[in-house]
């Protein structure tokens, strides 16, 4: 068995924002060696999301509107805003989308490659952004 | 370390329908020969779902109605219906449903067997259907 | 290739807890010997889940006010209860929080150790408790 361990670092300009990484992860596989096994994708954060959807731009913003919609931002003391704000954060809303969306992916790797529906594709989901954040990339097959 | 994929079919009747897969899952776990290892299930499609709950009917209906709540079918174009209907499409609720519901499981592989507690039931969640989708299944393992 | 196979029990004194597992998946991991590898948790029942976010005393009371605005809580026959509740069950919205929040988490282990964020912690989250439950730790590697 081998394993792969790798940890991409992504800042946003804003501080909502879709990054795909598809090409990312299997640049990861193709340095791993590893031909068939499962690939974990995850952020590393807790305000920030991995997961699969379609590359479209205006489904990213549906995304970003239903998930405010869901999960409003209210940078505000608690009552009006989060009882998490009473720590000084301002980031209670990111905490709840990055839950709707997801932390991690799952993949199959087979014969070196992501096997992927045709729609398949990997997004970083950043609530948080403007500064440094990490994705763990981790490999284990043969 | 063995490795095992195989791609399951699905076409489902309706546009919405929930379609338990355990024992299709158990099927494969077999023929892999894996006893002890981590087996994936994942949809290979954006707008359906992998996910465990329980097979009983009223509770099936329950969740197609709460999800019909926080993720509206809207057949129309923006700004009446989603963004992503600009593309031609009309299936907007469908990839945010499934987000709700979920992409993949993955699932401990014991003696060759599922290893679930009582009540744990694989679905495969079609919010799109009417036409073939593909289910992965990748187990890794000894 | 090692594997490694554990079951925690859970009784929480309320109805709805979260119980912070982490200490005890790092115990199984270190039991395990498995120094490079992955480890799955997953609640084995349907009306709980497994999370990964910060331990925030705040926070974890804004999730529970969250879910209960998603997903409430209806101890009533339907039509003003769930379906499910036909069952003789009252715990319909259970199934649905421990959607959002999700059944299991899969996460890296590197050197023999959680290969976590600063601010990653795990979560047991029960939205039907005060009897036992279990929670699968299913970790392959080497």
């Amino acid at each position: 068995m081998k394993s792969f361990t790798e940890k991409l670092v992504v800042h946003t300009k804003k501080e909502h924002e879709f990054v795909n990484i598809t090409s990312k992860v299997q640049e990861a596989i193709d340095r791993s060696g590893i031909k068939e096994g499962l690939c974990l994708v995850n952020s590393m954060h807790i305000t920030s999301s991995v997961f699969i959807n379609d590359e479209e731009s205006g489904l990213k913003e549906d995304f970003m509107e239903w998930l405010e919609d869901l999960a409003p931002y209210k940078p505000y003391q608690y009552p009006k805003g989060y009882r998490h704000h009473q720590t000084g954060e301002v980031n209670g809303d990111a905490h709840l989308k990055r839950t709707i969306m997801g932390r991690e992916v799952v993949v199959a790797v087979t014969d070196g490659k992501l096997d992927f529906g045709p729609w398949e594709e990997i997004f970083y989901g950043e609530f948080d952004g403007r500064r440094d954040k990490r994705i763990m990339i981790k490999i284990i097959g043969e």
